[in-house]
């Protein structure tokens, strides 16, 4: 019911749960650079640190902070580099 | 490093992670009645769903959604009520 999941040697933790039949997950970066993988489309939002990240098929890297959020498409990838340790929440919107 | 906890039976999740030295945790609870001991005074910030609490020694529940923060003082304790599950992020103000 709630799942916690582990990426990248246990450097990505997160809990998947699911409200009113949204899927979401709050989870947790270590210091590092990451890339992921989208299946449906999804909305991260910072909740504490700061999160750069690049979309695939763009050249920019842009920076978020807590509070503000970012959309990555379905059946795509982000790359994200985190400077010290931050938390966010990732909603599915598919 | 990054420190997974459960409480209550697996229905309260947390992440555990210091950034600059400030300890935090971000969590899902399941729907049900929690009562909490606090250590350190803490922020409860909810990040998505509701938090209902009575903080110890008061007769009054107070109810809070996505984005806003109550504070427990630390040595004390207080009680939630969650009706469906919720995200949190937990500073510790120590």
């Amino acid at each position: 019911m709630l799942k916690v999941n582990e990426y990248f040697d246990g450097n990505v933790k997160s809990i998947g749960f699911d409200q009113n039949g949204e899927q979401s997950t709050v989870g947790v970066m270590a210091a590092g650079d990451y890339l992921f993988n989208t299946g449906a489309p999804e909305r991260m939002t910072v909740i504490k640190g700061n999160l750069t990240i690049q979309l695939a098929g763009s050249s920019d890297w842009q920076s978020y902070d807590q509070g503000q959020s970012f959309e990555v498409p379905g059946n795509s990838s982000f790359s994200l580099k985190v400077s010290s340790p931050s938390a966010y929440l990732c909603e599915f919107l598919g």
